[in-house]
């Protein structure tokens, strides 16, 4: 394929996943261009082929198809300020792949369709180093035709490309709703780490059985997404009253191993008023009734 | 093979797990004792062929090989008291599978060997559902004849079964360690659940996704794990400041759905405390550096 014949992209925000996103689309031959308020960081993509355009206007001016990953969505709108000053971005498809609220993708949406720009909200769902990978999923909310006319150009950033609804902020909902997992996960892990480390053993050690076990935590979303949508609790495979029973012994691991568990208090407590909520011998997921505040509850 | 070629085994308690292992026994036709202190539970075993035991005593006499499954090491010593008081313990290859504290396993192991039982404590580290397939995994620690003995028959059990070595706490050790990111995974998931819910969409529909950040994780594990065996943390590919940064969508988002996040307050605040300790460019494996408190560092 001729390279003139792919679509030019402009990628701005070249902190970790930005330079991952233009790389992905210099090395599979997009024209594209790159903007980073701190210009250094352009460096690498220009040794792969990029052009580096001094400001964010030219960088908007270049391509039909700009996409921003910058920290936050206030950091995207001031970043490209003088773009719309400019009336730049009026025709263009804008496409945003930073983290932020639900709220945030619709003040964005609003922002942008204000300066004529046609706008999709997406997010990475994986790690820099994943960008480019056929597994690798990224989803996108917002203006269905934008997604239409680049799912192309799209999917060299990852090959599980997810159009969710016409909604705006779709995509930030299901990026923090799905993202929830993460950092109480990999406290968990780190602190099963320090636990290990404290009588003498390697982090690496716990990791083949660390894995596995997300495998078996992998296998059971299914059966409690099944009990959250149909409300009933009662066939339980693991009960509160058995998280009930094991809290206890984090706290002995706790004292043993001189780790820090505070930040497990909260989800002790979580526990112990679904049991008093009458969910003892109910399933886990009975945790989201208790996690639901009263003004939601039908 | 004759039936009687297989190892008798006796299962005290027949609970969810304990009467899939009971089951697992009856159904590669050892020949199967089982005891549960409410007899009712036994029905199910008998009907696939098992001996239903009237005593602690006759159950533990029944086999050479016994394996407990009661909620707690407490549970399992009061219920074996019968036993050890007629003196039927002697010689026998005690095996818990239990979920218990690793102090908790020490002072099992002081009353099995007290009681001339050679003694294995073990865990199921998984849903009573995946007990007897291929995968699933076990692991034990303590008396390595027991294991190197009865090797044959604990992998009916699961066919990844490990003897972690004979100090009798390393099962438990390891269970608690790998075990901690379940609840907080799963109270995640649970919170995810029900912002999806509170737009008016199911759980179910967030399951892909959730099964592929779960991927997404696991494949991080063994990153992690380097960064906390060497001690360095500089190479970060998912930095404390980048968490900093989500804190505050949580938060928005709690709002928007009227979800409870009060949980994960201390989990913002290990990672302010990360940050202001100087680990702001750090992995965020540098949490663990946080978890361990002061008289643990070196
Ligand atoms: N890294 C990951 O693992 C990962 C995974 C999934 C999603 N994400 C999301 O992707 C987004 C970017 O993450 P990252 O890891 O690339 O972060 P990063 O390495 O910290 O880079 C941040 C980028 O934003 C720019 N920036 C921030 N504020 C700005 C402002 N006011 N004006 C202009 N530029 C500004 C920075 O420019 P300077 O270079 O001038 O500072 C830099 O290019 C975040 O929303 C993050 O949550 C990251
Ligand atoms: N279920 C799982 O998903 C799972 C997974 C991995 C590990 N485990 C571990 O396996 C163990 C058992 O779990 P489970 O799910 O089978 O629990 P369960 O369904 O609640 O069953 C508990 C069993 O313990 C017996 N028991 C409790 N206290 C006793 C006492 N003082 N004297 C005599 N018997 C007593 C009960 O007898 P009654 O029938 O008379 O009450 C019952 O047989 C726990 O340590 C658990 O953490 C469970």
């Amino acid at each position: 394929m001729a390279r003139n014949a792919l679509t030019p992209v402009t990628v701005v925000g070249l902190g970790s996943m930005g330079r991952a996103l233009a790389g992905a689309f210099a090395d599979a031959g997009h024209p594209t261009t790159v903007w980073n308020r701190t210009p250094a960081k352009a460096a690498p993509l220009v040794a792969k082929g990029a052009v580096h355009a001094r400001t964010v206007e030219a960088a908007v001016e270049a391509s039909p198809l700009i996409i921003t990953c910058l920290t936050t969505f206030e950091d995207t709108r001031s970043a490209l300020e003088p773009a719309a000053a400019a009336a730049a971005l009026s025709g263009r498809a804008l496409v945003t792949l930073n983290s932020g609220s639900p709220a945030g993708a619709r003040a964005m949406a609003a922002w942008m369709t204000g300066r004529g720009a046609r706008f999709l909200a997406g997010a990475v769902k994986n790690v820099p180093e994943a960008v480019g990978e056929p597994g690798t999923l990224l989803y996108y909310s917002g203006d269905r035709t934008v997604f239409d006319e680049h799912e192309t150009t799209l999917k060299v950033l990852g090959g599980d490309t997810v159009h969710l609804g016409h909604e705006t902020d779709l995509a930030a909902l299901y990026e923090m709703a799905v993202g929830a997992m993460l950092l109480p996960a990999l406290v968990g892990f780190f602190q099963g780490a320090a636990a290990v480390q404290a009588r003498g053993l390697e982090a690496g050690g716990m990791v083949r059985f660390a894995e596995k076990w997300l495998d078996m935590i992998k296998s059971l979303l299914p059966v409690y997404a099944a009990e959250i949508d149909s409300g009933d609790y009662t066939d339980a495979a693991s009960s509160v009253n058995l998280f009930l029973a094991g809290s206890a012994h984090d706290m002995e691991l706790a004292k043993e191993t001189n780790v820090d568990v505070a930040w497990l208090a909260p989800l002790h407590d979580l526990v112990e008023r679904a049991a008093a909520a009458g969910h003892g011998d109910h399933s886990i997921s009975a945790l989201t009734e208790v996690l639901r505040k009263p003004a939601q509850k039908a």
